[in-house]
Order: C-alpha cells, then structure tokens, then sequence
C-alpha cells in the first residue's frame, strides 16, 4: 500500500463528513429557532437567515432580517410569550446540494390560553404548520435565505410545500 | 510513524464515520415519513419501506408497499389531509447492529376539525402514538422492514413497543 | 506529499469527526427520555444522568439516580402512563465546549382523558416546557449533570432558560 492510496481513502472520508456535517448544521440551526423565537431573541432569530433572507408566512412575509427582528419584538409576537409559548419545529429532513440544500418539517404553536400552570393553565394547538426551507452556505455557516411556512388547514399549499421539501425542491 | 500506524487510524474513521452515518441516515428515513404522508405522497411513502415492508398500526396492518400506498390514497385519509393533518413525528432514538437497526420516537396526529386558520380553525390532538421501526440496511440504503404503532391511550402495548425501542429490540 | 501532510489532515478528521459523534450523542441521550419515561423504565431513566445528576422541574426538584427512579414509580407517573401519556421532546440544540455541552429543547406533555382511543379518547396538551441540559463527558459516555425545566405558561423563567440554552450558557 502507497501514499497514494492513503491520500484517496482519507479524500473520500474528508468529503463524507463534510455530507455529515452540513446536514448535521442545518439541523442545528433549525433547531435553534424555536428556542430562541419563544425567548423572544430578536438578534439571534434574525442572524439564522442570511442578511437579505425571507420568512414567508401565511399572514406576513418577512425579506431581510431587520423585518425578521420586527416581528419578533412586535407586540402580537410578545403578547405570546407573555401568555406561555411553544413554537415546537419537528427534526428536518435535509438535502444538501453542494453549498444549497432544502430542509422541510412540521412545527406547532401551542399557546396558553389560561393562567399559570398551578392554576388553570389552558395549553391548545393554536396551528400545525408545514416550513419549507432554503439554506444556504455562507462565510459564517450555513443560514435560512428563504422559509415557506403554510398552516395545515386544509390549503392546497401547505401539503405542496412538504412535497417539495421532502423532494429537496424550491418552494 | 509508519504507514500502517497512519492506515490503522484511517480504518478507524472509517468504521466511526460508517456508524455516524448509519444514525443520521435512519433518522432522515423517519424524518421523511410526516412531510411525505401528510402531502399524500403515496409512492415516496411507500419507498421508504422495503417491497415487502410492514406497517402495522392498531386499526390496520399493511404488508408491503402496495398496502402502504393504499392507505395514503385511500379515502380516509385523503379526508385527513383535505382537512388539515400533521403526522408530527419526534426525533428517533436508534441503535445501529451491523445492517440492521432499531428505532424508537413518539408521534402527535393533529387535525383541524374546524375551518380555515383566518375564521374558525381547531387543531385537536386526535392521537399520541409510540413507534417502533425494524431498519434494514439495503442496496438503496436503510428502509423499513417493520414498523409497529401503538396508541398511548393505556394499553399495554405502546409502552412496551417504547422500552423494546430504548433497548435496540425487536419488536 | 509527505507523511507530516497526511498525520496532520488524518488528525483535522478525527478532531472533526468527535464534534460529529459528541453532538450526535447528546441528541440521542436527550431522545432516549421520552420513551423511557412514558414505559416507566425507571432504572434506565435514571442512568441518563450522572450518579448525583439533578432534575430540576417546577414542581420538584430531584438529585440523584434514586430520586429520579423514585419519581418514574410514583403514584403519580405510574398514573399518566396508565391514562395514556406522551413526554415528546423536540431535536435539541446542542453545543459542545470539550468535555461540557449544553442543550436546549421544548417537550409537550400529552395526556389522555378519556378512554381507549377507539372508544372516546379525549388527548390534551397538559403542558408545553422549556428545558436546559448542562451534559457532561463521562466514562460510560455522555450524560446529564442538570436539566433544568419550566413550564412554558408565561412565566419569566422559561424563556430565560430558552435563551441561555440557545447561547450555550449554564442554566
């Protein structure tokens, strides 16, 4: 056995785990989002897009990330957390194309609609919503340059969205 | 340092890399199952069993992709889908034995028994149910070679299908 | 290219390579809760954590294995797993500072009211929780040093653990 051929094997590991770690980061960073969106973290929720990234909602579209940071410090976004919050996003399935990739889950907004917890608490699904994802690798890691988020009512949209997620297409 | 000293660490990557692989790999196959079968994706969902895969959820029992793809096309739950639904799946817990493997996760149905998100939505949690997948390695990669789904409503099925999976059983 | 190139890139593997595998076993610890919990395996419940591991919830806080397991064969646990219950968790955040990490996630807990599901089933979000794990480096791999939990009910603290779980910060 040669140089050569130790050259070749550790190449191909090189690249294998370059394919484990992408998608192992962009799990990460779909995971942090609803931690920090619950804890109202304007700053960090934003710096999960690219600067100029999109969160298309059903009820409002979002371009760039000082939008982002908008929403999250709005008073409809605050009264939330006030109340008790759980934006609970599901593990992605991600594909990765060189330095794209298309991740795609389902989240859950629960939301108290009570009091506190040792009182009369009332915790109930306010939506079910399918996210489409767009990321993209860039200088500080991979970040969201677009998210879909259609809720799951029944709209032909939303059940689109997953399809494309699953297959790794755009939204 | 010697060659083979150099070649013994490179075969070790390769076995650990191999094994992070295999886990990341079972839980994207899972990951795929909620986005496939709440767009009604019958042959993608079908294609992450192998051709003679089991099914086998309380009401039903499916063998092979055939039956699979008959209860995403099947009446009942394009119901499910046309009114809003998400098959809400948790991160699998896996434990990988040479080309098999067992996972175990959680999952929530959710469905809008009410109308449209804007007017009178009601997302209600129609089930919680315990999972248990048999995985195979196969030529395509890991599929599913059974899946057993217990309600956890009381029986005494679902938490022993939860502790078969914890342990890396068959169940 | 000599031997020195090859040592050093074969070293850059396996320093990656344990970034991959330490996060990807935080995320299985962490998976591995819920369905030990809702099966009501005591024993191995309590072997996530550290011998003097603590657990710290609203309601009660535990330190140590035996007021873990304790805990799981309460009257009270003992009950939720016979109604029906689900501890579903979601993909963690992780991050890893050598032989410390920190992860952070939502859990809903599911309870069924009702009856058999296939009678009148009546499930519900009983509570939607934020928990903080500070995860340590231990010779039969990693496990819980401290998980902290609060429930998501408006309450300050559960989205101040939320955040510093996100920032990798001690509960």
């Amino acid at each position: 056995m040669n140089h050569d051929v130790l050259l070749d094997r550790i190449e191909r590991l090189e690249l294998r785990l370059r394919a484990v770690e992408d998608e192992q980061e962009i799990s990460q960073l779909v995971a942090a989002y609803g931690p920090l969106v619950d804890a109202g973290e304007a700053e960090m929720v934003a710096d999960l897009w690219t600067e100029d990234g999109i969160y298309d909602v059903d009820e409002i579209s979002m371009a760039g990330r000082d939008q982002i940071r908008a929403m999250v410090r709005s008073k409809n976004h605050q009264g939330w957390i006030a109340g008790g919050c759980a934006h609970f996003l599901g593990p992605v399935r991600v594909q990765v194309t060189g330095d794209e990739a298309v991740a795609v889950c389902h989240s859950l907004m629960i939301v108290n609609q009570g009091g506190a917890f040792e009182e009369a608490p009332e915790f109930v699904v306010r939506r079910a919503t399918a996210h489409h994802f767009e990321v993209v690798r860039t200088a500080e890691g991979w970040r969201v340059a677009k998210r879909t988020s259609r809720v799951l009512d029944g709209r032909d949209e939303a059940p689109a969205l997953l399809v494309r997620g699953a297959k790794g297409e755009p939204a």
